[in-house]
C-alpha cells in the first residue's frame, strides 16, 4: 500500500506559531510511541545521509532530550529541550531550541497532539509557538517542510513494517 | 525611599503573548537572584493573606518548580513548570502551567529578561507566550495585574532591606 498522506504546514501571516499536520495509516498508540521512544526516533527522524545521535534521551515529564544531526560534510547541528507533559497516547508538550542559532534564548514551545481517526489511523498535529513572528518565519524559511516530508515518509515505512 | 516604579502589561490584540515590564531600584544580580531562589520567592511572590509553599523547587536548567498558593478560605492553586534556560543574571526561560485550568495542556512559555539600567537599577521583562489568543486573554482577564502590582511592591521592600 502506498500512502497518500500529505504534510500540511500552516503559518498564518503575523502569527508567532505554526501548525504541522500529518496523518498516518497506523493506530495512535504506535504513532505516539514512535515520537516518544528514542530507539524508534533514531530510525526515522533524520533524513537519509544525516546521522542522528542522542546526547540525552530522557523521554518523561521533567526529562530532557538533546540530539545531534551530523551531515555528510561533517557539519553538525544540535537541538535540545525539556518535557513539560508526556500524556500517552494523546499529547507531548516540550520545549525546543536549536543550538546553532546566532544567539541563545530562542526557545520554542512545541505541542504534539495525536488524534485517533477511523480505520486505525492517526492525525498528528504539531503546534510550534515561537518568541516572535520573525523566529516563526525563520523556521518556515529554513526549509523545514522538505525535511518533514522525508522523515514522515520514513515513519510511514517503519509503521508499515512494525508490529502495531 | 518610596519607589515610583510602575507595572506595565502589554497585550496587543490578536496576539498570543503578553509582556510584563517592571523596573526595580536594585542591581540586576539581586533581582535575578530574587526570581531564581526559592527561599527569596517565598518572601514576596504570594500576595498578603496567601500562603505559598513549594512542592518542588529545583531552580536549574532541566529542573522544575511546583508551588501551591493557599487562600485564607482554604482553597488552593498549584502551578508548575520546567526550566529550559537559567542564565544568571540575564535570562530565565521556563514553562508554566496552572493546574486549576478546566483541561490540561495549556502550558505557557515564559521568558524573564533582566536588563541593567543606569544607577544600579534593573528592568525585568516577562514575556508569556500562550497556546492561543484565547489563553492569553484569559490570563489577562484573570486579574493578573493586581496580583503582580502587589508582589512587585513586596519585592521592592525586600530589595530595600536586603544586602545587595
Amino acid at each position: 500500500m502506498t500512502t497518500n498522506n500529505q504534510t500540511r504546514i500552516t503559518a498564518e501571516p503575523g502569527k508567532q506559531e505554526l501548525f504541522i499536520e500529518r496523518e498516518f495509516d497506523a493506530p495512535r498508540d504506535s504513532v505516539f510511541k514512535a515520537f516518544s521512544t528514542p530507539e524508534i526516533l533514531l530510525q526515522f527522524f533524520a533524513p537519509a545521509g544525516v546521522t542522528m545521535h542522542f546526547n540525552t534521551a530522557d523521554y518523561r515529564v521533567g526529562g530532557s532530550y538533546n540530539y545531534t544531526f551530523t551531515m555528510q560534510d561533517g557539519s553538525a547541528f544540535t537541538s535540545f529541550g525539556f518535557f513539560h507533559e508526556m500524556s500517552a497516547p494523546e499529547r507531548i508538550i516540550q520545549t525546543f531550541e536549536f543550538e546553532g542559532m546566532p544567539e541563545q534564548g530562542h526557545a520554542v514551545l512545541e505541542i504534539l497532539t495525536f488524534d485517533s481517526l477511523p480505520g486505525e489511523r492517526t492525525r498528528l498535529t504539531i503546534q510550534d509557538i515561537c518568541r516572535s513572528v520573525a523566529d516563526r518565519n525563520a523556521m518556515v524559511e529554513s526549509g523545514m517542510e522538505s525535511g518533514l516530508v522525508i522523515i514522515f515518509k520514513q515513519l510511514d515505512e517503519l509503521l508499515k513494517s512494525a508490529d502495531h
